[in-house]
Parts: structure tokens; sequence; C-alpha cells
């Protein structure tokens, strides 16, 4: 199993832009195989950071993902709308 | 539901001690009244980032867990083994 953390700072003007991508981007995502589950929240003191919290049954599920349709249509957009963004692929212990 | 992510740097010479108290940390709170999922991850990237990714079902749910009794006795002590902690507690969007 793999976890994903992906903090995004988004500046205000462009929150509700970023969200509706972000909720496209799941509606894709979560039908994949080896989705457990994928979805964004917001850091509850700071709502200009919007975090994808994922969880996927292996790297190599992770890594296809990243070559999906919706993948390369929504993350540069997304890509767009933040200032930073901070991801951690994270390993079971 | 709430997530929470607790990322925490640890030395490398107190990885294994980190890891033996977050195992009897996960082995209580996994049991604990409204805990979805808890559990330790490593930054595949860097074995010295040790992450817990919990959900819960409320934030209320959250806050006893902040006064569980293995809260109060594993917590303090893996804080003396780490060299820095940032805690993320997300909201659903």
């Amino acid at each position: 199993m793999i976890k994903v953390v992906s903090k995004n700072q988004v500046p205000t003007e462009n929150i509700e832009a970023f969200k509706a991508l972000a909720a496209k981007m799941v509606e894709e995502t979560v039908k994949e195989d080896g989705c457990i589950d994928y979805a964004l929240f917001e850091d509850e003191s700071n709502p200009n950071v919007l975090v994808f919290v994922e969880t996927w049954e292996s790297k190599a599920h992770l890594e296809a993902h990243f070559q999906a349709p919706h993948f390369k249509l929504y993350v540069p957009q997304m890509g767009e709308l933040r200032t930073d963004k901070e991801l951690s692929i994270l390993k079971t212990v």
C-alpha cells in the first residue's frame, strides 16, 4: 500500500477554480484500478492549503495514475492555480 | 470526516525506538471509537521522515484521542525522539 499527500498552496482568488478541477480529478481517479481512496481536503487552520490524500494498492498503480489521461489534462491546469506544492509519497513501515 | 497528517523528522539513531513507540500507539489507537484508520508511514525518499496518516469520523473523536491514556503516555516519548513535527488537521471540502 502507498499513501500520497499532495499539499498545495492556492491563492484565495484561485481556490474555487482549483476545487472545481480537483472535483473532476477525484471523479475520474477513484475509478482507476488500485485506487483505494483519493480525495481533496482543506487545512482547517488555513483555507489556502488544499491537500490531496490518496491511498494506492501499489507503487505501480500510482505510476499508472501519473499516465492517466485525466491526470495529464487536469494536473497542469491545477499547477497554474497554485503557488507551491509539496508531494510526499509514503510507504508502510 | 477528519484527516490528520503528522510529519515527524527523526534522527537515524532514533528511528527504531520511534517506530517501536509508534507501533504501540497504533495498536491502541485503532481500537478507539471513531478511528477509521491510523498508521505510520515512511517517506519513500527520506527514511528520517515518519508520517502518521489518520482518518477520524469527527473532530470530536480526534479530540477524545488527544485525551486518551496511550496518547498521553506515548506522544511525549515520541516527542523526545524527533527533531521537528508538522501537524495538519484536514477537513473535507
